[in-house]
């Protein structure tokens, strides 16, 4: 059976630490949230997720949900968990005080969700999904339908869901056919079919709120003829409770590598009532309100599960003895030496553990900038963290989650056979892992709206803001005990600029260059990304290395300059290689 | 639904093209097998595999092995299947002729074998286990023990095991516990308990012949201390047919992330009557004689199952319609262009094949090393042929399991949300590519074998039996037209060059150094052998090209050397970074 401890010291150490001292508390907003106050928030969302959303993990796979009649039963023991969610408070976090939230600043409240998604990344998804609809609805919903609904979402009470993807379409939503015809008294009449609705039904709550992309009947074809509504499981009644029964019905569940816990339903309205969330025709955009956030969330769960395989290799490889060192016995008085003394164990450990840091390091960046966005008043600054997010959000999604899935898998890696056994729970983990990489936007999509969207947008301003930070930091610590860090750090960069440079200028004249440079040029930049991260680290914790925790993160450090940040020269070559090789190939060869 | 169709092209391609037109029958012993009776070997494994074990496979994993009071009960049509199997005298294949077999050489059964893997590579693992269990007998066994077995293990009538792993060792044997007693008879009475023995216990034959490790009582302590023993579920009566119950037991069957249709057997061994193979304490020994054919085979499924999964992922990435080509529309008769369309999508697709074909390429070679190993009767010839496998053997094992898992990652990737579906199979071929890195050794494990035996071994001896080929190869294809290949091999190999200098004397002073490059070399020394493949299989192509087949093939080779061979740079990076950065981190710091 695996454990987990949420990782507080070093959410702290990101929080307080890493930013050059800049704290929280001076946004607009944050006066309360002291740097004491927010180590209470950590440690008892720590314990939270601990002690209860963890034990529930391994049993929620292996129960999985069940559908019957249209009802979906969550695992065992959910219901309990979400009962205690709720009342701590935790549903509300991120949420506005006029509408009952706590206004917690996102920098705070990612680490909470880290650790939900370590401990029960499957549970996690439903406050998930009912976030997602929370700020759909808060940005882009009348004053009456946010009256309507958010307190209850803010609450936990009713529950919320995404309904974007149709059978015959998931990325490519301007085929979507589900259909909403104006009434009389100014609602909708929704019809079409849905899958792939996480949460779409499940026994946690008395109400779900549907926000569903439609087409009206005047809707000009494809993405710029889709709109936004929110459809409720039950109508309101008068006094804002739950009523009528609305036409809207779970039709299946799907049965899926992993999170089995989460109910994955196939939806069908017919003739439901819902109420138009914005402007007609507009919807996408909204939409995308809720996908922005919902894909550094999905970043989040690769974080999330990484950190707790993690730790569970960790344990393994000091409790499991087998062969010796080969440099001599290290453990004398037992039959083996235990597995961390060999270096190949170490390099999985290492290897997990400095993508993970980095990550954590590279998120907090995000969500301060997030922060900011939703914060501070002053123009240029919010524009300038607006470009700083849009740029990295394709990046936290599919790095964190490519990683995760290969964090995860070393992690098993360390088990041996072992790892391959339920009981264990590190196979979970791997199939838990897999679905980030594909849902909100597979990886490659990721890839194509940071080099085809993204970095030439209005000149190639948005890279600006990532690369002017990490060219000041290379020029202002140029001292020697730096150089381990910068010199590496500085030639990725390099890398990085050079591979810029040749997608740009190749997509001119091919557009196909974007897509076949778009993966690697997203790894490599997101490898610039942690090297940056862990510079920063490794300058904090230069002075105070007789600390073990400082010692324990320069060493990391170190790793992840030698043996991590290299791969960058070879994703060079392969971007350099272009898309001629893909696009002559034939295809009946294939 | 998945789909699977024997690759018979590619197949007969490495068989009769590949290796400058020496064929097979050129072999001591392999007179009859002309091109032609290859060929309609080949034809009917695909048929069988395809139409019999194919079916199976989700059934198969769906369903799972059930253990009711010491008997395991496979899936339903598993026993059929076997049954068919039996009669197409597939059990037989690469046996000895004077006990049944039919001499077939490895360098065809090995496609056989490929193709089981991407069928059912759960169903494969009963016979495979059998096959391993029939080898060793052939090698150590005394007269009396193979005529009494192998006829019954050969036609498939008796079913095989190896009974290595113990709970607490795995990887380290020397601490096995499982005790050997002389009776008066000359047999022994064995007792233990063994864990993760596939096929330990099973409904598709009538008896079940277990190879056992234990020790006997004056055993020294360790490895030298071990040995091997064949301990039958029922012992043979007078007419060698099945005798009285022995004193072995399935206790328990594990529950598994994936490959759910194969039972993996923990086993109880209590006063079992068992005979000795070998000699006393050289058990080890005799139990690597299948582990190295047991490691090809390994090697084998994590090739099978990515061909299965590339065949399905470009069937769906014809099918697929979403979004359109980013340089204009490509079927103007259907609302979406095909998602083949996209350089990404062709990216993940061509990774895949040029992995795949590159690794068929060399378990072609590797298998011929094998027959010239088992037939030839020159002495030196045969010695070469010994060193090469030995090198390639956790080359083979390692790499191809590694780019097994990754090719089947990949292809669920092309499917988007839809792989992570179970209907679709995609998700199961990830999860049952994933033991090939665990079993037969960790993927470690090989890369130490490599680095710390084999590289070693005689002042370097090995090596040169692959590298020499390469040199020359590069030496002799110095045209122009064959630049695009034999540059880019040469490059990479002077990067194993260069690696193998370093690690080979850095370990000098730091066994440590060995650990610390191995996984990294082993896939550097893989990339670099794929790389030699495919330089010859261009070499082929180039005067074929206005056929579909080679111009596919020139095709993939450009892709290898372009995109994926480049991989090499970094590697070397890594391996040169070497193992301080790991083994300076404290132990108390991870």
């Amino acid at each position: 059976m695996p454990n987990y401890k949420a990782p507080l010291e070093d959410m702290r150490f990101v929080l307080h630490e890493l930013f050059d001292g800049k704290t929280i508390a001076q946004l607009p907003g944050c006066a309360e949230f002291t740097p004491e106050l927010m180590d209470s928030v950590l440690e008892a969302g720590g314990q939270f997720t601990a002690e209860v959303l963890f034990p529930l993990n391994q049993k929620g796979d292996l129960e999985g949900c069940t559908w019957e009649g249209g009802a979906v039963r969550t695992p065992e023991g959910f219901k309990a968990a979400y009962e205690g969610f709720r009342a701590g408070g935790w549903t509300a976090m991120a949420c506005a005080p006029e509408f009952g939230g706590q206004g917690m600043p996102v920098a705070l409240s990612t680490f909470v969700e880290e650790m939900m998604c370590s401990a029960n990344m499957a549970f996690g998804l439903y406050p998930g999904l009912t976030h997602g609809a929370y700020l759909a609805l808060y940005h882009h919903g009348s004053e009456a339908l946010k009256r309507l609904y958010l307190p209850k979402l803010v609450s936990g009470e009713w529950a919320g869901t995404m309904c974007l993807t149709e059978p015959h379409c998931g990325t490519d939503l301007g085929m979507l056919r589900t259909r909403a015809v104006p009434q009389a008294d100014g609602s909708f009449s929704v019809t079409g079919n849905k899958i792939f609705i996480s949460a779409g039904e499940h026994d946690l709550t008395e109400n779900i709120i549907h926000l569903v992309l439609a087409r009206l009947p005047d809707a000009p074809a494809g993405v710029k003829g889709i709109s936004l509504f929110v459809v409720p499981k039950f109508l309101p009644d008068a006094d804002g409770g739950v009523g009528a029964r609305n036409g809207v019905m779970c039709t299946a569940i799907e049965h899926k590598m992993g999170i089995k816990a989460s109910a994955t339903c196939a939806m069908a309205f017919e003739g439901a009532q819902g109420w138009i969330v914005g402007e007609p025709h507009k919807g996408l955009r909204a939409m995308f309100t809720m996908m922005n956030t919902e894909r550094l969330s999905v970043g989040i769960q690769g974080l999330g599960v990484a950190e707790v395989a993690y730790q569970n290799a960790v344990a393994y490889a000091r409790e499991r003895i087998q062969g010796r060192s080969l440099t001599g016995v290290k453990a004398p008085d037992k039959q083996a030496d235990p597995i961390l003394v060999h270096p190949d164990v170490r390099r999985m450990l290492l290897t997990m553990r400095a993508y993970i840091e980095g990550c954590r390091a590279l998120s907090g960046w995000v969500a301060r900038q997030v922060d900011v966005l939703q914060r501070v008043e002053d123009e240029e600054t919010r524009a300038e963290a607006d470009d700083f997010t849009a740029l990295l959000t394709p990046v936290v999604k599919a790095l964190f989650t490519d990683l995760g899935f290969e964090a995860a898998s070393l992690a098993m890696q360390c088990y041996g056979g072992h790892g391959y056994i339920r009981d264990h729970g590190m196979e979970q983990y791997v199939r838990d892992a897999r679905i980030s990489m594909l849902y909100e936007g597979t990886n490659g999509i990721q890839a194509l709206d940071l080099v085809g969207r993204k970095l030439p947008q209005d000149g190639g301003r948005l890279m600006t803001r990532f690369l002017d930070p990490v060219l000041e930091f290379i020029e202002a610590n140029g001292a020697e005990e730096m150089q381990p860090f910068v010199a590496p750090l500085q030639a990725a960069v390099e890398h990085l600029q050079m591979a810029t440079g040749h997608v740009m200028e190749a997509a001119m004249s091919n557009y196909d260059e974007i897509g076949a440079a778009s993966v690697e040029y997203l790894r490599l930049f997101g490898l610039v990304a942690l090297g940056f991260m862990w510079a920063r680290m490794a300058k904090i914790a230069l002075p105070k290395a007789g600390t073990p925790f400082y010692r324990a993160k320069l060493g990391t450090a170190r790793f992840y300059m030698q043996r991590l940040l290299p791969q960058t020269g070879a994703l060079l070559a392969v971007i350099e290689a272009g898309a001629a090789v893909m696009m002559e190939f034939e295809d009946a060869d294939f």
